[in-house]
């Protein structure tokens, strides 16, 4: 998976791609999803972090859950006075999605050791 | 400072240069250092979180510490039977090198904070 290929280099911490494509897998798995709506989400439930994800990076996110067969998107056909179709993202594969969220998670668990040995190898 | 200018754009987590920067930074308030010998020390402390530093990515956060004015660098003759100078590194500017570290902590408090709400987020 590209997450993978790109981090082989030095394994620091986990790559803001990889930490976007697993939010917005939760997101989707949790109900379907519509676009972009999840950006201005994560724009708030990160701002106390000071971490302001852009646009673009999301859509990189998304674009590579795609390509790598974790998401399908199709149009529908919203509801209302006018015709207009949107397009919804839903999970293709569910033991993909899973498995790689499983090595995100894993990735996750080492960042916060390694950032807690940091904190107690510089500053106790 | 250098640090800065690069993580203003989106502020995910920190960057290795300053990761680095920080480990050199207490290593040579603990002892007088010895250029390289840092990197072997931390190849072996990060082993088991699955991070290997490059010497390159040392060097470089190296330079920076010089660069920004907190470090210093003479030559010393080494004792022995032959002639030989060895690089020195050590505290330019205490105060600076301080305020420094405090950035660098504030960094890694977020990013532990930032990791531990993923976990959460997605995880429970």
């Amino acid at each position: 998976m590209s997450m993978n290929r790109k981090r082989e280099s030095t394994g620091f911490l986990i790559k803001q791609r990889a930490f976007l494509k697993l939010y917005i897998l939760t997101s989707i798995e949790k109900e379907r999803w519509y676009g972009m709506q999840l950006l201005e989400e994560l724009k708030t439930a990160f701002k106390p972090f000071g971490y302001e994800p852009q646009h673009s990076e999301i859509y990189r996110a998304l674009h590579d859950l795609l390509e790598d067969g974790i998401l399908t998107r199709h149009k529908i056909v919203e509801e209302g006075a006018k015709y207009k179709e949107v397009v919804v993202y839903s999970i293709k594969d569910k033991e993909t999605a899973k498995a790689y969220k499983k090595l995100v998670k894993a990735d996750l668990d080492r960042g916060e050791q390694l950032l807690r040995k940091a904190l107690q190898d510089n500053f106790s």
